[in-house]
């Protein structure tokens, strides 16, 4: 298929209703990813995707370094001793460890996540309370052993994230960086890209493996299942005791650190960012990250040929002085076939010079209500930022809708079969709750995602599983 | 040891005549790497040698993007069907792949390289002309089992690197690439980051497996041993025959593309950074790309703490408008425990500011040449782009230095154990020249590592060891 062939696809999936397929094919049809590589759950990230991922990484990292994080890169491989060291971790993630054939004495893992690595150096590297906060984050690949169904994106073998170690000398600092990184992921996941998610705090039975708590950040896909994006982890002293993580206070007395790991996976959070804001029609990328803002397309006779050219040539150097990332479409495809084509990769803004266009406004196609509006040049880029808005308006008017109250096991049921997160009261969400856990699980293949951490929610009534006094309201949704 | 006593560490080694030694000392004292990882041959990369490398990493991705490369991320397995397609391939490196303990079928590998990875899919991506020239490259870390002695960035088991993999109608299109290469690599390597180089065609004995041909970059440690920088490659059309990568061309007919590749190891270019500029006192780094240009230190009593502070709060507002990195110290330190800090870190240049300084000019400390001058706030920016203009000068300077014309054997072994580069008249460096190499290599520890690609050069007497007629100009050197 040459690429004359390739340009005349045109893409019309309902995402609501058959988010499977919808996803599969834009995935393929907008080459973000190539799913046929030849190992199992391992995919290609074609070059939208890798400018989309580099995109997301700068902006954590930005924020990250910001809030006075420093970047680091470890070896990708761990050596058995490190990870034995935490029996928590271990029994928690070795069903999905790959391991390396042995060349030397040592059995090496891939890493699947990496606080084994870092703490170990941590014990090198603090000695005194000068040495704190310690707060290290590297971009990383990290591999698991998914045994479920592999998703591009969303559940791969190998995936792509950030993730930040953080060392304190108190647990209330430690509390706070929490809060923090719940803000950096607000900041970026929602106020920019648009992305509206629960911060939750996980039931004891579903925290990260050596955690004493989790927040986990859970999205709503199209399907009805929610799907955790960053999560951030309060890890106690465990891991400090374990690698011997230790400094001396300001009296002289020696103390374990507390510590904090943070972890968003860019390459899910592209997966929702996907899924989010697309349309039956294909991506529609926020203008903030799309790799090109403004496609140009010019229209034009053999005769205003020359001119057209020129306009848009101006078009796009005014525009890139503005900072804003510009294409002209100066393929051999009709005009018909280029929108198409921008169309299904959702460049969020397009321009249309013709000989109207060299006398008269601009013509601009907005991309989110497949609408074109006349403009003048100066008006590209706060259009842009309104389409950032009005993404983020759309989205959090369905999710707020998404989310029901239910008083009973029915109303839950039906709630998830509407492809909706129900809000119920619950028992608890230490031990003595799961139990009530298991039923909802057993009878709707959904489950507890946790309480609020943002905000507190008082309980009115009883548990809609035990009927018993109600402590907590939490959030029941299918999952990823 | 508390942040308090680290500060204290001077540095004072011989760079020249303790190379190991003073590579070894700056990697620990300033900071870039910590080999105390438990795994042997894979280090921890700390913040400033992170910094450098995404620094890099831009410089590079940046120039490959100006010249039509988009970025991809293939996965890190490679599966072993796709390493046997291309036998001389898997024989160069089957030796130093790590393979992965089996969980499926198959058997993964950890790419030492992609080739086989990037080339499986080429073959579905390329159909017509039309997708030609295909230009992608990814930046990735890879993993080679050396079994020399490793040594932190120069040979490491995992290191990072970017790799471009290209595909063309014609051999002429794919020799226009490999010289493109060879200019990217010159404009950032030499032109910005001041490291000379000798652009050689490797002989034939020692190419790229699977290349028809391989230009090399050689780089003059101060030890006297060259480094290969990145390297390019002609890959004819073994790699297109074995994965099948066919198009058809403008007549109708399916032809094979034609290869190349292209492969920047950021990590040991990092080496090369190190070691070419820094000097006795530490490391010096260029003022384009050290992640600190300009750290400010503020020296103050008590009684004018106020108005210092508004000063050197002043001054790093102006130069951030500049768009220059800079950082106020404003640890607990002595001012001569700061300077120290700063000279090991190699930060280019230091602005002090006293009480003197708040009427008169200001006092900048140049980092390459140790001294202070007066200078006016709006000159920073062009003192820092003096020192890398010195930098490079100097290293200009050594490099030409260092190659020195030996008619004799004799005089090969003299160059050598003067730690430098020997350019003689030689037979052949196709198989011909194999046994003289030899000979080269037993008696001396040395390499014949290639002819000039850049420019053409002609011998004049015989060869070197064989006194047969010499057909070219060959460097010999001894080799990391």
């Amino acid at each position: 298929m040459g690429k004359k062939e390739k340009v005349k696809v045109s893409f019309n999936i309902n995402k609501k209703e058959n988010f499977s397929n919808w996803y599969s094919e834009i995935l393929d049809k907008a080459e973000i990813t190539d799913i046929r590589y030849n190992v199992k759950g391992f995919v290609v990230i074609r070059p939208l995707g890798a400018f989309l991922i580099e995109n997301l990484y700068k902006l954590w990292e930005t924020e990250l370094q910001k809030r006075g994080h420093f970047p680091v890169f470890f070896p990708t491989v761990i050596p058995e001793e490190n990870f034995k060291k935490e029996s928590q971790h271990i029994e928690g993630f070795s069903p999905e460890v790959f391991w390396l054939e042995k060349k030397g004495e040592e059995k090496l893992a891939l890493r699947p996540t990496s606080e084994t690595a870092f703490y170990q150096l941590y014990s090198l590297w603090i000695r005194s309370w000068r040495d704190l906060p310690l707060k290290l984050y590297q971009r990383a690949n990290v591999f698991r052993y998914e045994t479920k169904a592999t998703r591009p994106l969303i559940r791969a073998r190998e995936f792509y994230w950030l993730e930040s170690h953080n060392c304190f000398a108190s647990r209330e600092e430690a509390e706070k960086q929490v809060q923090e990184d719940i803000e950096t992921t607000k900041k970026i996941m929602y106020q920019k890209l648009g992305i509206p998610f629960l911060p939750l705090k996980r039931p004891e039975w579903d925290k990260f493996a050596g955690a004493e708590y989790t927040i986990g950040s859970d999205v709503l896909m199209p399907d009805g299942k929610v799907i955790q994006q960053p999560s951030t982890h309060l890890l106690e002293r465990g891991f400090a005791k374990s690698f011997n993580i230790k400094f001396t206070n300001k009296e002289g007395k020696e103390e374990y650190v507390w510590q904090t790991c943070y972890g968003p996976a860019v390459s899910r959070i592209l997966a929702s960012l996907i899924s989010i804001h697309g349309d039956d029609s294909g991506l529609v990328l926020p203008f903030c990250i799309s790799p090109i803002q403004v496609v140009i397309v010019p229209i034009y006779t053999m005769k205003n040929k020359r001119k057209i050219w020129k306009k848009v040539q101006e078009i796009k150097n005014k525009l890139e002085q503005e900072g804003i990332r510009v294409k002209i479409d100066d393929s051999e495809k009709t005009p018909g076939e280029k929108f198409y084509f921008w169309e299904v990769r959702g460049v969020p803004l397009r321009i249309e010079v013709g000989e109207k266009e060299l006398k008269e406004k601009l013509t601009l196609f907005l991309r989110d209500e497949k609408r074109k509006i006349k403009v003048d040049l100066k008006e590209i880029k706060k259009q842009g930022l309104n389409l950032d808005k009005r993404l983020k308006r759309k989205a959090d008017k369905e999710f707020k809708n998404s989310i029901i109250n239910c008083k009973s096991l029915e109303e839950v049921k039906k709630t998830l079969s509407q492809k909706k997160i129900a809000r119920c009261n619950f028992c608890f969400i230490d031990k003595r709750g799961e139990k009530c856990a298991e039923i909802v699980e057993k009878n709707f293949l959904a489950f507890v995602r946790g309480i609020r951490h943002d905000i507190k929610e008082k309980p009115t009534g009883k548990c809609v599983v035990c009927n018993k006094k109600a402590n907590v309201v939490v959030y029941i949704a299918k999952s990823y």
